[in-house]
């Protein structure tokens, strides 16, 4: 290490924040297993009608205690765990916190608590196991049901099979849980490999035995039944589809030799950044950081030159809505955090993902198995030279003279390899004291067999493959606390007012002036997407900075989302975060995520409805407040698109930037500033 | 060189867009001293009554000619230079076109055919002999006339100056030139030290003798005369401002001894780009490149895989609306064109303003001098790896594998350090085959001295300084040709339709729909900032793709700006593209810029308004299209912005982005191209 960091320390206090351990993970599991009222299935492979230890998470503190801890010598809070619970034989979900750690004893059901209601069963994400039976269903009801079809029109066989990928939601109703599944090529890249069959199967009981085939779609026709479908094909009544080998459009194999290595970063004296357990230092920055299975990427305590700055800073959730005919892809609103975005935190590759020369870290995490999965290099911490400055001015009027300072910032990276797209989450940290939240969008589209009549739902991209429009809306937590917990939200825009010109009576010049407003409630403050806001969003302090003026950080948020889905529609409520650029809520532990693991497969009426947050309308003038933050972008797929989406353009993030909170600029005092004085 | 460049070679077809040489601007200007009838002064610091010879440029020859010469083996266009006049004598402007180069020995006043009006002479820029004579004046008539006062005030001393900072335009009407100078201690980064005094001076006559002070403001209060000034304040009748030392809050000298090195970055194998005179290839890119001393950075046929994309992308204009009390800032509205925004591309520090590795060219130019100058190291280019993988995709649903790509591009950079700002211009080419124009601001705000009455316009943000309220408007010339010069506008966007469920009788849904529509006059593709138009804009062809679309390349905006002033404001034809958040016109060599040379001074009768472009409305169905992309921030200064703003979300841009042109994403072409399979 450089002497940049000389003076900095490591403390263990970023531990309260920290993922459960390997060993953690595993306590908890054997002590829930040992619950024998709870009968618990053993098996990763366990049936939906049996009990599922399905997600061990770490439960994160009370703020309040979390702070007293920090700051003010107060004791560590106990460290507990999580346990979710899908209940086949109560044909219900339970939420259990599980506590002490190490060596827990003792377990509550904090469901109805959490929630303010019981979770009904088919809530629940898909399981491994369920999975497993779906597959088999598919394999014996539909494929074994129609094989001579499937050969004659997609070249099926044992060894060439077809690849299922689901719509969601699966029905139209609260307790639905009947999945469109649409069938793919096995090839590389199959999600771009459609092949125009799909089938609706009803999966709603936990007993696999009674599921059926409740609909199937053929080259744009509905049958009934596979039967029906298998008649009118051997009766020639059906428009068949001929197997025609497609060419390999969706591997990713580089198509020529390299042919040189273009540009790499190395740290010339070394790192100027630590990481030791799960806390970061980087010149005057620190924070803790952990990984949730559900949520993601989440960091800490930031704090820069040891103040904090922020609480948290979190991924909450990544959302689509898909447009087309076919019924696999038409009602299809994905809601990722029910799946789990940190649990796709793949691993990071060298020189592609991260330099070469990033600090890779490890998580754990124990979700829809029955062990604890370590994850390698799935985090990456590195130095990264932005390639423009900071800051730079040269003079040539009355003196010359040059200073300026390269942008180096830590990036804080992780990647969610969900199914067919990659989701690419950066938390970055500038020397000037703004910390920025971005997340890109790469890997597979979706897509869906072309038709005449699709077209208006997207563009065509390869062969009989039509790329559906959707959104991608994503959001953020963004517990800033400047200068304590009490802030107060404000705006700052600009307006063209009607002056008299002193120096020349009678006339009048229109001049911008500068517009504050406080927004002190909630309502006030949610500022949705289909509405003019103010140009420059605050978090404050009531303390003043040198000149005067309150202490504070804005929120500049990059975005390019298209319409929000109608209030109207039932499954609005489960992604409401989404109606708002940025809305404000008064901090309270009961508001944790802006979303939950049920809001996908009970969209209709979801665990957490991020508007309920606000409906009550609370004060938030001198409150702990948090940003709720949505950003994201239109698809609308093109050729471009296959075999992947690229990265540029197909982003979108919130800068959090000091705005009176120094009183100068803080990269004043970077050892990296450069002045040059010819003389 | 790499291999990556293997087979692809430089040609000289690109130096018809070149900049003139050091020789050929000599010429131009021997050429048109040498024609007694303009009678040109051949004095640096000429008097404003005498005939200036202002600037020499490149005249670009006409797009059809150069693209005979390009594609049809036509004969390569004259070459020509532009020569500006400002003519004391005569009290007009005039331009004229020099030719041939080399050896010119013709000549023509092209100003009536190129602006359709005459030019008075006080449009003109003040050159720097008008400085000179104006700094005299100050000198004399105002520091002169009340030492005592800026003794008692500032601490004014002969060694001990104050330097001015000119407020525009220059009064309220055709014809006015009548500057406020605002005055600032004589410190680094003077634009932060205001003193609270400034002076109205009138210097529309072109001869100096004639000028006058017409006002002056001290410490808030107005004079009609210095005299009055010396009177009220010898009378004790004036509030009087006590000099203080200041502290130094300008200077950019590091606070600290540097404590290492940050992560720099190099080619490992040599670099994958050549430059040679004004032509760069880098990979499946190649480009010709110019410097107008106007209007800045340009780079012509951009070609990607040999195929033209665009014929020009360029910088147009830098604008700025200040707010203030003060009325050195009040009326100010900065068209940087008009001083040059080329002209103070200044050189670039490596390892701050470019990596240590970039290649680095110098420009020739001829402005407001009497010799040929050369601005050392003041393009840069280099290929920059961004840090985050362009695609990358991991599978693992059904099999497992990697493939991705780092996302190297290449940047081509220069810098306006115009007084107290500092633009960075990048254009940056990808793999993808996307190109992207981008704008950061830095160096030093404007300020002015901090009274009571001034808050609403702005924060403060040192001792008795306000930053002023303004707005950053910044135009770019976007001439796409895609597959020829024959394009359409199309826009693309989502909306949310009310279709019924084929499988479930009776039951609808809320889905997304792809809205196409083609924009076929230039006055429904002029969109305005202040309406809500289509997510996606393109430039397309007719002809289509292998999968039957319209190839098109995609701008998309970036831009965080603040109000555009009304239109109503006479001020405001001069700005008028700032109205539009892009706009589409149909080619025309006389339509080359947004904005003149002119616009500034004469900004009430401006030399081009670009509202005329599309007045004419011209139907744009199959025609040479201009995309003419605005974007900007608002700015309302803050405590960090001292002593300079920093350039993190202080921007914005436009990529041009492939959208059907291709029939894949041509980056599976790429030799970074990484896979891994575990096998
Ligand atoms: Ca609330
Ligand atoms: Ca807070
Ligand atoms: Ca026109
Ligand atoms: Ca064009
Ligand atoms: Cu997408
Ligand atoms: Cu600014």
């Amino acid at each position: 290490f450089q002497d940049a960091l000389k003076g900095k320390k490591h403390d263990d206090k970023g531990l309260v924040f920290a993922d459960l351990t390997s060993e953690e993970y595993t306590q908890v599991r054997d002590y829930m297993w040992s619950v024998s009222a709870l009968n618990i299935s053993r098996s990763v492979f366990a049936q939906p009608s049996e009990n599922v230890l399905f997600l061990i998470e770490l439960h994160l503190p009370p703020k309040s205690e979390v702070l007293r801890y920090l700051d003010k010598g107060g004791p560590r809070p106990r460290r507990e765990a999580k346990a979710v619970v899908f209940s086949g034989s109560k044909q219900s979900i339970s939420e259990y916190i599980v506590w002490p750690l190490p060596n827990p004893d003792h377990h509550q059901d904090v469901t109805l608590k959490t929630y303010n209601q019981e979770l009904h069963i088919n809530a629940r994400t898909v399981t491994i196991g369920e999975y497993v039976a779906l597959f088999k269903f598919v394999h014996k009801e539909v494929f074994g049901k129609v094989k001579t079809i499937l050969e004659e029109s997609f070249g099926y066989s044992e060894s060439n099979t077809l690849n299922p990928f689901e719509g969601m939601p699966r029905g139209i109703q609260s307790g639905d849980r009947q999945t469109w599944f649409s069938f793919f090529r096995d090839r590389s890249g199959f999600y771009i490999h459609p092949v125009g069959f799909e089938v609706l199967i009803n999966h709603r009981d936990t007993k696999s035995s009674m599921w059926k085939v409740e609909k199937a779609l053929y080259n744009g026709e509905y049958f009934a039944s596979l039967e029906e479908l298998n008649e009118k094909y051997a009766a020639g009544k059906v428009k068949k589809i001929r197997y025609k080998e497609s060419r390999d459009y969706g591997s990713l194999k580089p198509r020529h030799k390299p042919t040189g290595f273009g540009p790499l970063q190395y740290d010339v004296q070394g790192k100027r950044y630590s990481v030791r357990n799960n806390q970061v230092l980087y010149l005057d920055w620190s924070f803790a950081f952990g990984l949730s299975s559900l949520t993601g990427m989440r960091v800490f305590d930031i704090r820069f030159k040891g103040e904090r700055i922020a609480y948290e800073l979190s991924v909450q959730e990544a959302m689509s809505v898909y447009g087309s005919v076919t019924p696999g892809m038409m009602l299809t609103k994905f809601i990722d955090s029910s799946i789990g975005i940190g649990r796709f935190a793949h691993e990071l590759v060298r020189g592609v993902d991260c330099p070469y020369t990033a600090t890779f870290v490890d998580t754990y995490r124990y979700i829809d198995t029955n062990f604890t999965q370590r994850f390698r290099n799935s985090i990456c911490i590195f130095e990264h030279n932005t390639g423009r400055p900071l800051r730079r001015h040269f003079s040539d009027f009355f003196s010359n003279s040059y200073g300026g300072l390269a942008n180096n910032v830590l990036v804080f990276r992780t990647i969610t390899a969900i199914g067919n797209y990659d989701y690419m989450w950066d938390f970055m940290f500038y020397q000037s004291g703004s910390v920025e939240a971005k997340v890109h969008a790469t890997g597979y589209i979706s897509s869906s067999y072309k038709t005449e009549d699709n077209l208006r739902y997207g563009h065509q991209v390869a062969e009989n493959t039509l790329g559906n429009i959707h959104t991608h809306f994503i959001n953020f937590k963004v517990d800033l606390d400047v200068l304590g917990r009490k802030n107060m939200f404000l705006t700052k825009d600009m307006e063209f007012v009607n002056v008299s010109l002193p120096w020349i009576p009678g006339e009048y010049a229109q001049i911008p002036r500068l517009v504050e407003r406080q927004l002190k409630t909630e309502g006030e403050a949610a500022l949705r997407y289909d509405t003019k806001t103010a140009r420059y969003l605050h978090i404050a302090s009531n303390l003043t900075n040198r000149w005067g003026h309150p202490r504070s950080y804005r929120l500049q948020v990059a975005s390019f989302t298209g319409d929000h889905l109608p209030e109207a529609v039932p499954e609005e409520r489960a992604m409401s975060w989404a109606r708002y650029k940025v809305a404000i809520t008064k901090y309270k532990d009961e508001e944790q995520t802006s979303s939950s693991l049920y809001n996908q497969n009970n969209i209709w009426s979801p665990a957490v409805d991020f508007s309920q947050f606000i409906e009550d309308n609370e004060n938030i003038e001198s409150e702990d407040l948090v940003a709720w933050v949505t950003t994201g972008f239109l698809h609308i797929p093109h050729a471009e698109d296959i075999p992947n989406t690229v990265s540029v353009g197909n982003g979108g993030g919130v800068i959090l930037r000091p705005h009176n909170y120094f009183d100068e600029d803080p990269s004043m005092n970077s050892p990296d500033s450069v002045y040059i004085h010819p003389s």
